[in-house]
């Protein structure tokens, strides 16, 4: 049973087109998750899509947060760069900044950090890139939360760093037994049947528990779940989930 | 002779590296000038090297003014890009934001801006791309004025919008009659004697003129002056030119 | 009537993806046209995917053209940029060689060169910078054919330095009376309708004459039509087109 | 004593520059060494500079290797990047064929391929990125001989595809006692003093052997050594290794 405040925010990754090219359906998103991580010109985005999508989420009252990425367009970040810390705070920072100035252009602001793709993966266990990241944003503004996987390394650092941390789940993912996500290449890490999703976020949000892909269950207690916007049937389920969380009784809200 | 008031703002480029690569004597200059036009990525700067220059900025408290450029790195932005109005505004935008972080994150932040290169030379005349750019900051933050030629379409378009403008001025530059610059590709475009330097800038500083190509006397009231930091011999000339200015009783001092 | 040996090549855009973001229907166009525009990398293209492109050009029968671009793939190669000639040049052979060497890793090569977007319609009359695409072709392989507008600028100059020229029409593009194109920021510069795109293709190539906006009759003589590939409908019309070619006697064959 | 037919081949990396941007001084290392690998665009190297170095080659009857990198200029290629084996191979064939397209177009042609920086320390032992390289090599022209450390993976990978290696030999860097480079990171790791690179570059290239850093004397056996060329000193240490080595009787000469 679901008590009266019982609350998750819905996150989802867009403005991931560039120039000519689109990806995913950032307004159908816009009108379901309450956070928008929004790429910032690194893996994806260029200035004036960037700035659509900040104005759409400004619109709808959307927090945006920055989805920075290591430098890799033709990549799309999701693969692993041996860069020197020092380069990656920096990296980080002029992200922030970039997508922070963009906002701000459209009566917004970014409001929290959530690194992407192969970033956000190494982070949950490098340690000297994840400091890196957590030391850009305390460089430049120690009230954005991150948001991350508890118990990664990049959480607890940033915790330390006295940054807040915003605990995330996947509905649509496979998990370990000890909490971490079952890796893409591997079969069964994404779940597509959208009951299945619905039952999982529910489960993690009201039950704070997840079945991992060895039948044990496992404690999450997610502030935020993290929804696919460019898979197949991405919107449906996204629909799907927020509609099964609001008719149980869940207060769907934005966490910053 | 020299009121006692007389000042003026001296200001070049810097942070135009990028990764291994270096420009000019970034420390060099942050002795002489008192406003650093810093570079934001599109045309130079990585942001290792502009998050050093601006920490040197700060230190040396100098401003920190937004160099921002058509997106040609491999040009250097000095190639004229007939860019849409809206998508010259995102970029403009984009690149403010991220300078802007980049300095708040070593306790600086951008107090102006100043096109580089090709756009600079654009927007003098070239309507939309001026009223792109004034869109730019007007959209941003109204508090940054813009470095310009004075009497440029720029000015005058970021004027009516309500935006400061600071006068500028080339002291080893030709001059036509009519006020603007000889283009680099004529002969004698370039002065490169340093007492001819150091006659011009004092001339456009305390008298307020210039003398043209043609023998014209042009008025001028200059509130900064460019100085060239990458070109042969720049930081000496720099360096006298600062000297000839303090020893005349004017007062070098940053406008923003 | 057509004569026995009326024939035309048709060809198309291709492999203007980046990364993961995909553009047009690579694999359906391929059914359909005798040579393939594809893209060097400059304004779209990575190694990967180019790389599967060539494979299917080859697979098909069709040749490979280098679709050779401005430096600008966030803005897909559609904005003039003021580019020395010596450099133009050095880009064009770059592009070129890299895609050649794309092609022979699947059994292909580049058989001709046509420029794309901007620098398309640059060279039609900006002589400076259709001399320099001439200079790289003849620097690099004086074999390869330059696809341009009759008449134009380029082709007028790789004729002079004893290139071969392929002449092109487009069946869905208005025509003014000078036969260039309509601009396409015009209304009615495309047009949409299936039959009326099918019954210009073939006038153009059978009866060698296009309608011009103002109902001028305009010789045209073309070898080879453009099919566009990216835009609604696309794959459709290209389909009717080559089929209403076939039905009408026209020997449908690459050029090169 | 010399052998009569003691012979060697001095390669050093060339065209590292990138639009205003230089590095090195590549025509005074041209009158030195015997090959050029030279940068490809991918972490140095633009069109224009590319054929300028190009043609310096040519004239100077130096062979020119394609110095194939990493995609990631900002660091230079110096950074590991987690690259699926596909893809690296694809980005190998691109930049061979660019290369190659830009050195037909000043009468010459690539020789060799020679992988750079964190590409060249990767694939010493990360299988299936040196098999990666060597596929594309095999899928572009197997003529192409590899450059790389005797004894690496990628070495052995390449012999067993039937491809040629020459083994190469660092006189100005310490080796441990398996033959393998003490990385760059580590004290000692390179050594500065003149006499005593010449020292070592004659003894490996006569002798067969290097003292490592413990001590320990190993067989080295190299058809080539490298000299760097962007380090305080650079020319100078390469003219003395080819004057030490000249003077020994040993013959300079290209291999490719």
């Amino acid at each position: 049973m679901t008590s009266s405040d019982t609350r998750v925010d819905l996150n989802a990754d867009l403005g991931e087109g560039y120039g000519v090219w689109r990806l995913g359906d950032d307004h159908a998103m816009l009108e379901v998750v309450t956070s928008a991580n929004i790429a910032c010109g690194f893996h994806a985005g260029d200035p004036t899509s960037l700035r659509g999508t900040c104005a759409a989420a400004v619109s709808a009252g959307v927090a945006i947060g920055a989805q920075v990425s290591y430098p890799d367009r033709v990549g799309f970040g999701r693969r692993f760069l041996d860069i020197a810390p020092g380069d990656l705070t920096a990296d980080v920072i002029y992200q922030i900044g970039a997508l922070d100035g963009i906002a701000r252009s459209v009566g917004g602001a970014v409001s929290y950090v959530k690194p992407h793709g192969a970033l956000y993966n190494s982070i949950a266990s490098h340690r000297s890139q994840a400091q890196a990241v957590v030391d850009a944003v305390v460089a430049l503004n120690r009230d954005l939360p991150l948001y991350g996987l508890p118990g990664s390394v990049s959480a607890r650092l940033a915790e330390a760093a006295g940054l807040a941390t915003v605990a995330e789940a996947f509905a649509d993912r496979a998990y370990r037994p000890d909490g971490s996500l079952v890796p893409r290449s591997e079969p069964g890490s994404v779940i597509t049947d959208t009951a299945t999703i619905c039952a999982r976020a529910l489960r993690m949000v009201v039950d704070h528990e997840v079945v991992a892909d060895d039948g044990t269950v496992v404690a999450v207690a997610p502030s935020t779940l993290c929804l696919h916007g460019d898979t197949p049937g991405a919107v449906e389920h996204a629909r799907a989930v927020a509609a099964t969380l609001r008719e149980e009784g869940v207060t769907v809200a934005r966490v910053t």
